[in-house]
């Protein structure tokens, strides 16, 4: 694929180690342009030294010139991350094939070359640095706090005070809130004896962490960190306990070579065996890098083979609406001899 | 304009008093579709009495079904909102004219109705909070720290501890970063003699406040909030009073029945006159409400005529590369006696 034409921020940070938010890239055989606006010329003269920068105030109508120009008859587009707007405005009248292929950056990036496992690796220290002083917070002072309050703290120390960007709005959700996957923060007060729910991730150079940690609800072993949470009530202990064997299995079995499916099917026969299969709502994992939900999607619809150095979240859960939820996350990379914890 | 399909949350909610991150809208004649997953269903049961709620995992699937069995020939859609796959999804084989009408939600909330009204005023009022805390902060305790970390600061003031989101990452800028319209903090540290830049915003029940501050060079006067600000460097100060009066005169002529366009060349006239009219490398102002850039564009090529309950920004800047910006920005509801600052 040697034509192509890229609009998504991350795809084009992949292809040349620059990118801002008003930019077209082209790639068209061994010719590179990055067509941007006055304000990141600076910037992209800097640091993209792969492609020629063109500074313009239409963006697409140098890229459909550049285009025209080069004589092609086809450019692939990933039909996601352009705009009907936009790509009817790129190709109209142009005579040339705007051939759809979709997440093809994506694809990609799917497995991921040393330099890009140093950071995601360092963006998973620094997450669980935050984590850490997440649970020291809410050991000390975090009793009577709302989600939305501990949400901006956990934002706080994710962040390092606004050192690093965060991979997303990080959830905290009590009890009946936990229950929800993408649960938002609420006013909701955290007392004794609530489980709560913490997810959150952030950049580093860019690239992305992810983690869920469920903290008991036996105050006095919070400080426990993350695995062998104690619950007083039974049923979260059941239900906790099941979630982390899922997901310890899960992360065990994890080979190269594996279908993706296969690695789902792992963690998800432990729950369903256990009687909550219905519960275990989503997929057991996604690809994190550049974007935070990348490839592979460790799904039972998905039969990628998965490979050395593919980097994915390991996350079983079970939700019980209205009462509470458990899911339990690491980021792993696939190694030759299993799964390597980040 | 009967018949119309929306995906954007912002427009969503305009129409129904609801909206989450996945749903496609369908307004046929009297009927209305919300259309979206599992996770939302409660909500949109409780918030959403207008609309038939349609519970499924493909919305693209349900919303062809409607559409088909309505034997309209014609659907309105707006091309920024849809992606080009989507879109193809969407209108493929269906044999229904998918017709583009560009921003077509955006034209429909440009007046704002008096509720509207009292929700901005509220996220400006709670805004301006903020930015105070914020001055109390660079007073007191701002010195030799960084544009992170006093950006990370003003996100704690303008949220309220995470109590309210922003209308987009606040920007603060010092001297030469200042001189970028939309910078991104760095690393670089605040000192005593600096010229500083803040630009922020909250939202109160999903409605955006903005608003922008240029801060003194003159330590001493920094108290004197927002307007007059004290420089010991005569250029800034120069600067600094020109873009004052171009704010100011344009917020005392803006007049209903006004063009935008008009309203620009009054402070862009006043910057052109005083020999900066090439560093005032923007538009006058933008409308505010749902979202951050609404309608009407105060810009030299917007004919749009000025209404009464029109609301938006006045921030002229001069920016000089390198060396320093000055931005100041209010947002204002424009009334039959003029602008009022909200």
């Amino acid at each position: 694929m040697k034509n192509y034409i890229l609009q998504n921020e991350n795809a084009i940070y992949y292809e040349c180690g620059f990118s801002c938010d008003n930019v077209i890239f082209i790639s068209l055989d061994q010719d590179r342009y990055f067509i941007t606006d006055g304000r990141y010329e600076l910037d992209a003269k800097e640091k993209c030294k792969t492609c020629e920068i063109i500074i313009t105030r239409d963006l697409v109508k140098i890229a459909r010139n550049i285009i025209k120009k080069s004589k092609i008859k086809k450019i692939y587009f990933d039909p996601n991350d352009f705009s009907y707007e936009t790509y009817t405005l790129l190709s109209k009248n142009l005579h040339i094939t705007f051939s759809p292929k979709p997440n093809f950056s994506k694809q990609k990036r799917i497995i991921k070359e040393a330099r890009e496992l140093e950071l995601i690796q360092k963006a998973m220290e620094l997450g669980r640095g935050g984590f850490k002083k997440f649970q020291d917070y809410l050991l000390s002072d975090g009793i009577f706090k709302s989600e939305q309050y501990l949400a901006f703290k956990a934002r706080t120390f994710l962040s390092d005070n606004g050192k690093f960007d965060l991979s997303f709005e990080p959830i905290i959700a009590i009890n009946g809130n936990s229950a929800k996957p993408h649960a938002t923060p609420t006013d909701k007060i955290y007392n004794l004896y609530d489980l709560l729910l913490f997810d959150g991730g952030i950049k580093y150079e860019r690239y992305c962490s992810d983690r869920t940690v469920t903290f008991g609800d036996d105050f006095s072993s919070l400080d426990e960190f993350q695995r062998g949470q104690i619950f007083k009530n039974k049923e979260r202990q059941k239900v906790y306990d099941i979630v982390l064997k899922a997901q310890q299995t899960a992360i065990s079995k994890a080979k190269i070579g594996m279908r993706a499916s296969e690695l789902d099917k792992v963690g998800r026969d432990i729950i369903d065996e256990a009687g909550y299969g219905k519960y275990f709502v989503h997929s057991t994992g996604h690809g994190v890098g550049l974007d935070i939900h990348e490839y592979p999607n460790i799904s039972s619809k998905s039969d990628v083979v998965l490979e050395e150095n593919m980097v994915f979240t390991i996350e079983p859960g079970i939700y019980l609406p209205n009462d509470f939820g458990v899911r339990i996350e690491d980021t792993i990379v696939l190694k030759n001899d299993g799964a390597v914890i980040l």
